[in-house]
């Protein structure tokens, strides 16, 4: 059944044969077909349809693309937050806990938590979400959150190294080779990607010589790559993405000159997390420095319950233009054509005719307004009978 | 008829009676008959009641006491933001196309704009809110504009003060005696409060000498007053605010030692804005100083079409405690308790026996999470049958 949505006043469509950062077209209408575009253009030529949905003027935006987001995890973890906020600074520890309370849970309880989460997430807007495992860290725990995950989504990574569990602290090599052997073999079945958080100033991640044992066994079995780098410090997680033709390197937050411009002349994506940044009271990245320079940049939640519990993508495209130095139309490329690109996907992200029907509508009559009433819960996906 | 409210994970009560900064109760059921508060307390101890209603484990809080809020205008200043964004900065001089908007919108127009607004508010957790005039600046424009609020709220403020319009940039004693004769006579019946834009370094705004003309202009009519004050600088707001006995002075973004000081022994509380802040990409004043010197503080959104477009008290307390050094508690208490101290009200603001049954309610088990969880839409006012 095919249905034409009209009325709307800017849809942004991120084809640049409408021109500009958004391929904007105003007065507008799309027509669906399934769960596909069929027909994108103004509204006046607009050919006929099963049904039709007239949205008022509102504008209309391919949904955000959440390419970051840990979202098998039971129990919380406010009152480390608040002590953050009150000057205890962050290092990955508070990991633990979590992994505590997601090992104690049933798969039925888990289940509940990230259906309730991917509602939340719909319900401002996003269309697609990646999803992490991490907070298992054994083999059946890993592969139990990503058997779980793939109920949800397509964009599953194995994060077996997430941290090093408490009860490996003095025998790392031996994570290592669990997370790159049985745990990898275990998991790899319900997974797209591996990533690992590479950073070597916190001991309860990895090094570089770590990260890289466990990237290079995801590759040899089939898996692409994603990589958590640079996000406390300078460090090897982002030379090492660029060397191994990872998809993408999140958070970037401390970056060199030669990380920007390995970046720069690579495929790789820098997913920026300024939500983490907010959560933390830590320094934000210089997003606009990393455009200059030609990196193609993305922009994701990380929503998790330790450094950024928001799932609000609005939220994070705010942040970008207040803190990060991007205009509101950059950023929102980056949390949906950008984030596409970082899950090397070209059928999200935009609304061209043949991507998924995937459409965000805003109670308000321009994208500018995402960061302009910034808080104000506008965005949601579109919901089409 | 009464009803019980139970299965209250957190309750947020304000009442020192049960101690801490907020007063929290867990486990607790409230007891509302008609618009009042009939009972506090632990949920085993609760009284029967003609009707319940059970929250599920969630938190609950006094509803937001908004103590800032423009909202009678049309237009919007979208891209003026998206400007500023890019570099320009801001003096004050695009209220003038908010004043155009606004003087052309018909009275419906502007009550359905106003009507819109209170219920996006109120869908975010926001019980009461204040509304100031200032985009009329004109006598049958600014009364039309206290009269359409007054049909909204008892918070209604005259601020003709609000700008020097174009048409009296060359005039500006006679916009003063416009202002404090026949627009005050015009605006009192429909108006509890006064206030002005008190802001030397703009051309737009009032000196020290012309906001003290209409602020003892609006007390001898009986109004009771506020003071927009030190947003863009140091200025004489804050001492003029606490001079004449102020209810509040708002903004406070540049304070200087003997500001916080002349605070301190005052009754007059410091209202922060920081959406304003944050829309203007402006330093956020120091709310822990402020604290600490034993001021009383508030928090607002200032909902306007220009500096900050954001209707979200759960926004503005994220930023207080990540940008302006709060606890989430003291952000909470500030953005109620506070607030409602800022309108000389002791009926809002606070859950105890006799105080208005205005409840809202968090998708979230404690009131951490209107911060831990920055810009998911957690909040909202419970609809009591």
């Amino acid at each position: 059944m095919s249905i034409l949505v009209t009325g709307i006043g800017e849809l942004v469509t991120n084809d640049p044969a409408h021109g500009g950062e958004l391929g904007i077209v105003g007065d507008a209408a799309v027509v669906v077909d399934g769960d596909r575009v069929a027909w994108v253009g103004p509204a006046v030529a607009a050919p006929a349809a099963d049904d039709m949905l007239d949205v008022q003027g509102r504008a209309v935006l391919p949904s955000f693309v959440d390419s970051h987001a840990h979202l098998v995890f039971a129990g919380d973890r406010a009152a480390e937050f608040a002590a953050r906020m009150a000057g205890t600074p962050y290092d990955g520890g508070g990991i633990a806990s979590s992994v505590r309370a997601t090992r104690a849970a049933s798969d039925d309880e888990l289940r509940r938590l990230v259906a309730a989460r991917i509602a939340e997430m719909r319900a401002q807007g996003t269309g697609t979400v990646e999803i992490k495992s991490g907070y298992g860290l054994t083999v059946d725990d890993e592969a139990r959150a990503l058997r779980i995950a793939r109920e949800f989504t397509d964009e599953t990574t194995f994060l077996g190294a997430h941290v090093v569990p408490a009860e490996y602290a003095e025998r790392r090599d031996e994570y290592v080779r669990l997370v790159t052997g049985p745990m990898l073999a275990a998991c790899a079945p319900y997974a797209k990607w591996i990533d690992v958080f590479c950073e070597p100033r916190s001991p309860h991640a990895f090094t570089g010589d770590e990260a890289r044992a466990v990237l290079t066994a995801g590759r040899d079995a089939g898996l692409a790559l994603r990589v958590h780098g640079n996000q406390l410090g300078p460090g090897p997680g982002v030379q090492l993405a660029v060397e191994l033709g990872a998809a993408s390197v999140d958070h970037c937050t401390y970056l060199s000159g030669a990380d920007v411009d390995a970046l720069a002349g690579s495929a790789t994506v820098a997913t920026l997390l300024p939500g983490v940044e907010f959560s933390t009271r830590s320094p934000y990245p210089d997003a606009r420095r990393l455009l200059e320079a030609g990196v193609r940049i993305a922009l994701a939640t990380d929503c998790n319950p330790g450094t950024c519990y928001s799932s609000s993508m609005p939220f994070v495209i705010a942040l970008a233009v207040r803190e990060m130095g991007l205009t509101p139309a950059q950023a929102l490329r980056a949390a949906t054509l950008g984030a596409a690109d970082s899950l090397r996907r070209d059928d999200i992200g935009r609304l061209t005719v043949g991507s998924r029907a995937d459409l965000t509508v805003l109670d308000a009559p321009s994208h500018l307004h995402l960061t302009y009433r910034a808080g104000v819960p506008l965005a949601r996906v579109l919901h089409l009978p």
